[in-house]
């Protein structure tokens, strides 16, 4: 049974090793190699490896799928930051930024290709696993359409915006999850009830974001501070904000929105502690948290082969604060 | 044994009675429903038809590697477009154009998912079916990219340019022939000779449409006559032609290119015809094309079966003559 950290070299080191992209065309590839050196927490495949440990030792399958989810994951930040016109990523500059839209469109592509391609290395469970990854990939694309469409939307709710976040980005986390446990062969049960876990502590995961892009004393992510305030994006807690707000805190947080106040971050932030949101963000957090862990105990695998995962899980939902 | 008008029919009652695409988001999916809506010949999900009936009765797999190929070729469209500039596709508007680049990027990317989700609804021969199916579209990729960077060079040969249309457009015929063989339980041998002989058609079929859009009488693919040239397209035709040139005729033929004569096509097609590009066109087309059938004749089968398939091949490379 292994650490996060430990996982993470390991997975740094092999999947570094065994990068699928052929030298040329340079063109084509470069960019897939340049997005994956700029690093990444590995959350996903790390997760799929210790669901994986849950059941037994890691085989080649949990590799494969472990690399599956990472090739994934880095398509759908390379299209995203297209669709979003992020110049930066983890402080460095966005693929279609350093090589221009056409690269990023089709480097994108066959990142995404090459996800399938290891997942199709796998020699056991293969189509169990496809069909999970499938569905998760097509539920991404949905909650990134989600997303751009709350942008021209005023009358989002919070269970709109729960059912976004969780197509967007908790499933993912989930499907490596269960796709680790199918590799360790893992019933159906089980793998389910780890795809539960994964899901809730997404959600739980992407709210604290939420709240620290807003609250968090320094951001460790590369973003900046209030980012998303100054962005007007439809966070947790701005949708939050407005529906609780009475009268005039719905016109002050509406005269926000509308302009470019000199000190529109410390307004808005008032408004989420006076609004109570920042609170209501922190019991979200908490009550998918809860759930998370309740899930995972639920998993009739012994409670100390569990360790890692809880420990990872503690470790994401406390950070900053 | 069916013909191909019979195939495209079954076809396209079965793809568009069975689409996958979802209702909402609306913004995701009406973009994948109307490039699918504007048609095409479905020659790849018909020959991949076609082969599986070599062996047998189309059965359930065959369907859904069908309509893999169909919804991937669709996939690459959308981003080709995109990649390409391109406003107008079989006179309808491309998608990018109609629904932007957002929609265009991320439908797109769900038509490439929900391709391998079809394909995973197969039962037997998913792994063999994933491997050749992972490396073409890997190669589609690599075609599009060369195909690309093609454009800003001024050194291509006649070989480089067969290994992109190779890959750009070839193999992906040459995927759905092997798959509907494999989906009726062909030997490799077998398998492989068809991918051969799609190959070898592919290469065939797209050397002839680049001498159509010089010199065909008219314009079956809403293409404008003579567009390749207006667009200094570095077709096997130009490519050629620059090869043979003597002096005065390469100098002729650089002056058009840096230029935008009002007779350019006319002129340039006389260079064509004067440095013998149109025969080494013609004569390409027939090597091909002979390679192909004599892959087909190869094919441990009786020929009568395979007759579909050779009037398919007659039918898609006398086009216009």
């Amino acid at each position: 049974m292994q650490s996060f950290a430990a996982l993470v070299t390991a997975f740094e080191e092999r999947f570094s090793a065994t990068l699928p992209f052929p030298a040329a065309p340079a063109n084509l590839y470069d960019p897939c190699r340049y997005l994956l050196a700029i690093g990444g927490k590995r959350v996903r495949p790390v997760v799929c490896l210790m669901a994986a440990e849950l059941f037994g030792d890691i085989n080649e399958d949990a590799w494969h799928a472990a690399a599956a989810v990472e090739l994934f994951h880095n398509f759908t930040l390379i299209h995203d930051d297209i669709m979003d016109k992020a110049p930066l990523r983890r402080g460095q500059a966005t693929v279609h930024h350093k090589y221009g839209l056409t690269a990023g469109i089709l480097s994108g592509d066959v990142m995404c290709i090459f996800a399938y391609d290891a997942l199709a290395k796998a020699t056991r469970a293969l189509q169990p696993m496809m069909q999970v990854f499938n569905r998760t990939a097509i539920e991404v694309c949905e909650g990134q359409q989600l997303d751009m469409d709350f942008e021209s939307r005023d009358n989002v709710t919070i269970e709109e915006y729960i059912h976004m976040i969780t197509l967007k980005t908790s499933v993912l986390l989930a499907c490596s999850l269960k796709m680790g446990a199918l590799t360790g062969g893992a019933l159906g049960d089980n793998a389910n009830k780890l795809y539960e876990f994964g899901k809730n502590m997404g959600i739980a995961f992407q709210l604290q974001d939420d709240y620290l892009d807003a609250f968090g004393e320094s951001d460790k992510l590369g973003k900046q501070n209030g980012g998303d305030i100054l962005a007007n994006k439809k966070t947790f807690l701005l949708i939050t904000a407005l529906a609780q707000a009475n009268a005039d805190q719905r016109a002050a947080i509406n005269e926000l929105l509308a302009g470019d106040a000199p000190d529109k971050v410390q307004r808005m932030l008032e408004l989420f502690s006076a609004t109570g949101a920042d609170k209501a963000c922190r019991a979200a957090v908490a009550h998918y948290s809860e759930l998370a862990f309740a899930g995972l105990e639920d998993v009739a695998i012994p409670s100390a082969r569990k360790e890692p995962l809880m420990q990872l899980a503690a470790m994401l939902l406390v950070r900053d604060k």
